[in-house]
């Protein structure tokens, strides 16, 4: 089994970490390929990072299906889960956000989950995506971290604090029983944090590895039915080739 | 990995068809064991089916705690998941229900997904769940056959017919993407289904296999945090030694 | 008019202040039975303790209409009201649980009620009913004690306090303007609480009575429409005959 | 037990029949007196009409609360219950919707009913009311007949029939399994439909007698905590004095 | 264009700053024409203050009708929109109201608003009006100050810096990022917590006055398809002659 | 005042009916500048379009607030309100969304509205922008017809009858009583369509065009208290100098 994860921003490091992280939760036959966006953000905390980071993963797809000799499964990987709706219409594998994974897993150990995440203003993300995904009930409190994406690789300790210190406040103020934490950037903090709190703590990229092999197992495809057909052929005026729908 | 199968109803037919089924979807090295409860229903399609049916679940849960050495996961195998909440409680082992796991992944490969289901009166177990997993929006519709749950056994063809006949409905009546088969009894139908409609067709047993297994691979245990905490020690006055909360 | 109130925990104390509470609220010719199930758990205080408490109200149900010779009405006393919707299918008498008599009566003399209830864990089990009765815009809130079921016989006076102090805060931090005391086992405590308050205090029992009887004297029966139908005619295999549908 | 009716419209032969229902459910020891508002329109089918109908009933309760000797319980007779709130504030005797009493009672006998009602613009107001009371996942349609409101009366037949028609849609195609008559003009038809349809048929004015009578025997009064206190002193302009909050 | 701006209480005061604001906001060429109802409540702080001025209101919109020539907008001037759906069925001219105006307007400039407002039992009519109307997600919180209406004119300082208190706190605690001030006396602290406090405060007058300007611009008017339509004609027993339907 | 509308797409026929649209219901003072963005798709009919549509969106607010001066408003101007989140960061100028503009201003003279639009498949991203805006309760029905975008252009006698067609069963079947027509291509049929039809019939370009006047005139601008905030200065590798937020 084949599996292209695409990391939505553009720092190599970020891309590494995915990758590591990826293998340790895949099974000993798939394949993991991590890439970045050829253009994009360096990391996204808006939705101005978002909207071009989208663009850059339904390129990817796109690359994907038509010069790598396809995938099994795509996966991306920014806890905003952007360009998930187009990139499913791009191919008929199946594409799993980390977002959409992780929280959805979370509520097979816990009643409530929380989103331990970055600066204030990714809540409201996170609400859209929650809403999205039909979870809202589901999940106890968004709690953001004053931290932006790249700081919880140049400053770890000071990451694992504050990480801990908001899933202890989720657990004891707004009855988490489950942490999802909310970047992609966070996945080294989680075991550690399972460990010290003594609850369920989900990373994005691993619970994506499983959820897309778990779906490739099954032989889903992603339905062509209706909402998720392959978008209708048209001129993309002064586009990249690749990206035209054909 | 060991996961234990309960099949909340006594029919032993249904219990083997259900075991051959996890089989066929578990990885290599994982163990199944498949069992019906000592007592109850030989069906479930009904609340009044679904009390005594759960109870039998939590014990079947209790006893492979207590007695059987502890298994990685479990599974509840009625599309109604009876007894997840409860069985929750008793352990700090996943516990899977197979109308959950197959729901939540639907919604993977499908905007829409509808359930397919038995007699007309199921239609309101099935909304309660739906409304429980906060899946709601996503679910396009619940189509009821007229068949109750031995029949699909007794009258295959008639029940691959009726399957198909709702399935379709669905597909181009209330725009579904997927389909959910609402009964465990179904296991046999979806890969014929899936072929046939031309969009992903989801059985619960297997679905809830590989949910299962992912979990365990990631290491997650049912949160003790609080709403599936263990049961507080009480007596249970003329109740089965096993099930006495201790 | 004849009303069986089911206790549906096995404790004859608690039993017995039911019955004399529902005593207190019915109409002078109405006559009272309450029981405990054969067996189950001493108290109710998860969903563990629900699930088997809900097969003892079921069969109470079952020797009601079978061998007692019929009644007007039923109640479910617990609540978390366990076993509602399967009692409801056995008979065509009115089934009424407290947690919902008390909850809809509420709303018709306050916009919002909260619930004074048990221990932490109870709040999910009492977001699940007040979900399904639809009053979720109504309830202000639920407010746990630190208290388990028998801990308010046996230190009443610790309870009335604990009551007290939750119901104050509700009133004057959630903006309660009535209190459900969410328990069979704090019917004792509700007048004098509603004049130290100065809101109206809702028992549960008593609330069911007179729900019951306004029921049967306006001659209205469980619908057999759909939901609510008799169940299925099946074999329950190693079952009390009593409870196998017929 | 003093209860005071208020029918919104201004139709003596209404008022009349509401008399009659409300004493035909009412315990012999209740005293029920029925009036109209001294002025306002001779039925009810649009918000305007309603608006001027509320005041109409609000003065009622005054006048009751003031000149009249105070009544344990009100009654609002029209099945958009106009002027509940208002009223709520105006005593501290409960105050009871016909459309309240007789929706929140459906839900103890069917998962979900219907109501059927008068012309297709009174849906909407239905809609508010179901909305507010929060019975809206209960409620399993709003069907119109083409008729207004007087209709009822001076044509019993065609009202019966289109009566028996529309309940008959709901339960066939909606999953209605209880019938609430949307109109206090309907009253006399209930009985016969519930015989001749087989499910549980509500109507208004007689389920709010039991409601009013079962919280009187329950010692509730509305609340003055915050939102049903009763209105700020002040002037009201070229107003008749009985309305002036004092 | 001519716009007939209703203030629904009858303190000559308040209309005459709400025909300044008005005017402030309005195009050069729309004549604004400002009154209140001949009798009613001097200001609105309850459910009761409402009914009645909402009757005044619909008069007021009659009386444009059918006796000043028409006018080419009507504005209900309260917070609570009282009359609202009413006026509507009146006229096929825009009715439009200012709490829905300003906080329609508020999403296009903030993801999340808050209402800052009067005394706290308003707190429900606003809750009222924002289900209504949609805005439940898109509502930060609503926040009240101990000040009655009229408190607002006579102790302007007082009201400043309450209203300013109040702002702040929903900016900082609830994340509300525009402001709505709940009162149509609050018209005159607008501009200067605007400045203050560095995020869009709205005003109902204004906000009314611009889109009803808006709507007469588009040539849109209320649509007389199914709820709106004319009230059916009728019989208003003891009414002034200028409300019954024609 | 200078308002710079943003076709989405790079069809320049489109974008010259946008602005003759536009300058019909601006005032006569306001300047109106429409474009398209340089590259994106020939027209929006899926997700995967919208993608990049909106990174289009995106570039144009910035190059309006960078290169051109500034405008005092800005309007997306193709009906999924492509890019309206990112776009309201890079400004603090208001942002309209026609899709938004025209569904809120609907409210104002129908109490449901239906949209009538392009493709089935893009009746979901419909029901997300109607769920973001809070309108779901207010919306009758999303009505597709068989129609691409750029068919409308080519053939208008058959999309002004598909156009009438669906907007009559929306208002015979759906209870619609307002018509919203959901593409920026349909500007030229509104006028005729909401004489035939006799019901307010909303275009997108000239309803945001009035909304974004009615904003400026009130002077108000997007809050940048939280999540439209500036995005925060980071490098976007390998992208138009442009979009880098600085």
């Amino acid at each position: 089994m084949r599996i292209k994860i695409i990391n939505p921003n553009t720092t190599q490091a970020m891309t590494d970490g995915i990758y590591r992280a990826a293998l340790s939760a895949a099974s000993p036959d798939t394949e993991i390929v991590a890439v970045s966006p050829r253009c994009g953000p360096v990391s996204i905390e808006s939705w101005h990072d978002e909207v071009f980071a989208a663009a850059g993963v339904v390129e990817e797809v796109h690359r994907g299906e038509e010069l790598e000799g396809g995938f099994d499964a795509y996966i991306t990987a920014c806890y905003g889960d952007p360009g998930l709706n187009p990139a499913r219409e791009v191919t008929d594998k199946p594409v799993v956000g980390i977002a959409e994974a992780s929280m959805h897993l979370a509520t097979f150990v816990g009643y409530k989950f929380s989103v331990v995440t970055i600066l204030p203003r990714w809540k409201m993300v996170m609400e859209e995506v929650i809403g999205r995904y039909g979870l809202k009930e589901r999940c106890a409190s968004v709690r953001c971290t004053p931290m932006e994406v790249l700081e919880f690789e140049r400053d770890p300790e000071k990451g694992a604090r504050e990480l801990y210190d908001m899933s202890l406040r989720a657990i004891r103020e707004d009855e988490a029983e489950a942490i999802c934490l909310g970047c992609a950037g966070m996945v080294d903090f989680a075991a550690d944090l399972q460990e010290k709190l003594g609850v369920p703590v989900f990373d994005g990229v691993t619970a994506a590895v499983v959820v897309a092999e778990a779906l490739v197992r099954l032989n889903k495809k992603t339905s062509k039915n209706l909402y998720y057909n392959y978008p209708n052929i048209k001129e993309y005026t002064n586009c990249p080739e690749i990206i035209s729908p054909k």
